[in-house]
């Protein structure tokens, strides 16, 4: 009882803080995000890397959020696409700092023995970029019109349908799905037990009766035809972005991906429905 | 003394392809290169991940292409930047598809032991694409005017200082490079042996005089000074370039990146200096 209202208490803080930023403006956005983004990539590499402080992990924050941050001023500031050239810095700095760390490089060379010096730091770095700042970067696109106007509407319809689709997984699901060990009625059992198809199509209808209701809502600027296909693919992305985090975490043998958040794990576990389904709706919203 | 001759013909083919390519026009230049990244991508694929065919590899492969060929586009027809988002679609796919991979996600799931579940395939998958493709498509930035013509020279005048400096240091390293086992003289011994630092000023030498000879030269279009930093950037960051490279492949314990080149081994072997040095002096381009 006492972890359901402290899960409870930094939910609503949480989502009242993402509402609040968005709403407030571009810069109060990117500050909000920034900060979003430095803890995710930290969480990721810690997951992936290791806890240990080391300079590849500053270096690919550093990256995660020059990339955020330039593809946020070429929407806001108007500056050219190139400078997200820069980004690629703190990127190649990883690989030649590599070269000389201590700690790898250490290696009895033979064709029978592969011994591992630390090369894979280089590819989990550059995941945790892709990975983590990646989405939001892509965010950046749709939070300006075409006059440079920020709109926050869009970006605040991705959040509440990604968040209708928790509740309506976790209700109908705990209703109606299956219970007890086996894989019937399963979504994926291999790498999230406990996600039930019929908390899937629960947590769907709640997605598009949350679009649908959007739709009619004036300053959201969004038909119900689009609003329904937007909801399906947030539902169906975010399904698989959760599931892609689980199997990360699964990966490394670990249950949640950090403890910032008190009774919700770490800010990866909060967004990972988020780094998929927001770039799939930007990508969408770019080709039709 | 055979292997000699075979090194040589296909070096000096292998060179005079790409002057001819890049001279023949932007199109050649692209499809050159478009060959060149995807049998990077699959040696690096095949280095990291394994031999075998996988759908991984495959839209790895994809997502480095792509990456290339809007890049490529958006300076040559001009399409808007934002369809670089476009290669996010093979590279999230990846994450997609490693879910229902069935070798994956078989795990023993307990606090003891991490079972490793295959999600390092991503984390290689898109150090593939950053790795091979976003320097060659960093080039793709300086081949057009701000007009939009295309100007092959500044490539041809990389290359050529890049091509100089492994002459100078082979060269030079030959004649006066320390000798035997020992470490002394050597530039990094645990990663490349066989480097002296007789070589490395050989080769710096080199980069200097041939930069300095083509800012004489008219169709280069390059003051001596910029040309002298220009070639002192190439060398340094050719060299790092080169042993990334060989940390890459002494991390996975093998000679040689592939076997396509007659006497050279693979294709990243033979680019491995270029993939730090080009995107080096695009970026101190745009900078300055």
């Amino acid at each position: 009882m006492k972890n359901f209202i402290i899960r409870s208490i930094s939910g609503i803080a949480f989502t009242a803080i993402i509402i609040l930023a968005i709403l407030a403006g571009p810069l109060w956005y990117a500050l909000l995000f920034f900060i979003i983004i430095a803890i995710m990539a930290n969480e990721y590499l810690n997951l992936t890397i290791g806890s240990k402080k080391s300079v590849t992990k500053a270096l690919a924050v550093t990256a995660a959020l020059s990339l955020f941050t330039t593809s946020f001023l070429i929407e806001y500031s108007g500056i050219s696409y190139r400078y997200l050239l820069l980004c690629m810095i703190p990127l190649f700095a990883i690989f030649i700092t590599n070269l000389y760390s201590k700690e790898y490089n250490v290696h009895t060379f033979t064709k029978e023995s592969r011994v591992n010096n630390g090369y894979e730091m280089f590819p989990f770095a550059i995941a945790a970029v892709i990975y983590t700042a990646l989405p939001f970067s892509c965010c950046n696109l749709i939070i300006f019109d075409s006059e440079g106007n920020y709109s926050a509407y869009m970006l605040l319809f991705m959040f509440i349908v990604l968040w209708m689709n928790d509740v309506g997984a976790y209700c109908i699901g705990s209703a109606f799905g299956q219970k007890g060990d086996g894989k019937r009625g399963r979504l994926f059992p291999s790498i999230s037990p406990k996600k039930s198809w019929a908390g899937f199509f629960g947590g769907l209808a709640c997605c598009i009766i949350a679009a649908v209701t959007m739709s009619y809502i004036d300053i959201f600027e969004i038909s119900t035809t689009k609003a329904i296909v937007l909801g399906i693919i947030i539902c169906i992305f975010g399904v698989w972005g959760d599931l892609t985090e689980s199997q990360l975490k699964r990966n490394f043998g670990v249950k949640d991906s950090g403890r910032i958040m008190p009774g919700h794990g770490g800010m990866l576990d909060r967004f990972d429905a988020a780094l998929l389904a927001f770039p799939a709706v930007v990508i969408f919203s770019l080709l039709f």
